[in-house]
């Protein structure tokens, strides 16, 4: 497996390789999901390339930036042991030289949910992952369906800006407790990381719920937070049920929806959603 | 030579190309300036795509985007004249479908110059481009150092994102008064056309004292304002010494810099520059 610090460098290998090329954006501190991820990458019989980049662009703190978990040798090991064939690994500096002028957004799809209380966080993923796309030159991208509103965005920028490569939705990964796996788990002490599971549980209530005929958006939305109760003392940012392609409100459920949330336990930022489908 | 409405059809056509394209994006009402553009291209010995396409974007005005000249049948037959294989002329649909969210900017770069007194023109320019860049997966972009900010833009554009695409830069044309070439030209009464040479003449003036070792900003702009009062009345914008690769101004001259202008003759706003190299 080669492992790439240098854009240019990456660059001559690429020329050397057949056109289609799979990719597999990632922040590093890989997990089970990133593992899915890079597995359904590697199932599409394309080489994979997974990236590994902790973009400083979409952070809104710099704390949460600085505490974000970096395990790269252990992340090189899983993506070898995965089948990959390249990782493109660089340092900020290389994606970002100095003076560094350009950006991406996709407007209106960035303002609600998670857009919300991050204002330029979008700014920040479409930027990179635009950048991670010319480089790469890559024919199909996977994202995990975890961070619902990335995936969107990113979609749209793609179908947008005609980026010619396709972007695969991979599901969700959890553990045996439905809590969805993410980085920032690591960080939560063993105590808050079982009270986070109530969030997947309250998303399960509303989907029973759902299944059961609901479509009352403001109904589901109660029976999910009182699930959730039972995992406190948390912060709820916001549990919204949402069109899954306009990511705006809905009151009532006549289409597909999905169900997302955002909620702090202590200092750490978690996400979670549920897909609403009549 | 193919003439294509359709996005997808050219992207059918595209594929069946290899691989290498040049690429002269245009907004019609091709003129000789336009001419030399695209001969730039042919001469490469790779298939030439122009595309023809009034973006409404980066129109700031609506009336300017209503009276901005269209040409269209002549535009297709100067294009075959000169051995363009392919002309993208889609409709604004094609290139801005409902709902159409994304965008991209190139930022301080499009604060200066025509960047002041219009904002978000260069956002709609260096969206259409990118799009344009992706829809024909040029190899090599044609742009005129007329519009110098504009070129400058996308090539900070193309280096920021990692395009895989090259930008030559092709030298203004002039009628032999001095007057630059310019699609809006044809707006001006023949006296307004007179007058307008001054605009040049002023510049022109100026790169004479650069030469004679004049490094001095206000002194080179006050000679060139002085010459270019012959051709009053008209409005100036702007006249501006800034540095050429980050636009900004420049109070003394010790770097490759660039005197440039824009003036309103009527209704009609006319842009032009010269380089002063030392």
């Amino acid at each position: 497996m080669h492992i790439f610090r240098k854009i240019s460098e990456f660059q001559v290998w690429r020329k050397s390789q057949a056109a289609p090329l799979a990719l597999v954006p990632t922040m590093g501190a890989l997990h089970r999901g990133h593992g899915y991820l890079i597995e359904q990458a590697v199932l599409s019989q394309i080489p994979t390339v997974v990236s590994i980049f902790v973009n400083p662009m979409q952070f809104n703190q710099s704390l949460d930036l600085q505490k974000y978990p970096r395990t790269e040798d252990a992340d090189f090991a899983l993506c070898k042991n995965l089948g990959v064939e390249a990782v493109l690994a660089p340092e900020p500096t290389e994606i970002y030289p100095h003076p560094f002028f350009s950006s991406c957004e996709v407007s209106t799809l960035d303002k609600t949910l998670c857009g919300a209380t991050r204002p330029g966080h979008f700014r920040g993923v479409c930027t990179v992952v635009l950048k991670l796309f010319n480089i790469t030159q890559a024919s199909l991208a996977y994202f995990g369906t975890k961070d619902f509103q990335q995936l969107r965005i990113i979609e749209q920028m793609v179908y947008d800006f005609n980026l010619p490569l396709s972007i695969i939705r991979v599901p969700t990964q959890r553990e045996s407790t439905g809590l969805a796996l993410s980085s920032r788990n690591t960080r939560l002490s063993p105590e808050e990381r079982t009270r986070a599971t109530c969030l997947y549980a309250g998303l399960q209530k509303a989907a029973d719920l759902f299944k059961q005929g609901e479509r009352n958006s403001f109904n589901l939305c109660q029976a999910a937070e009182a699930e959730m109760q039972k995992g406190l003392p948390f912060t709820l940012d916001y549990l919204s049920i949402v069109d899954q392609k306009s990511l705006q409100n809905l009151t009532y459920i006549n289409q597909p929806a999905l169900m997302a949330l955002a909620a702090f336990f202590g200092e750490v930022r978690l996400i979670d959603n549920v897909e609403l489908v009549p």
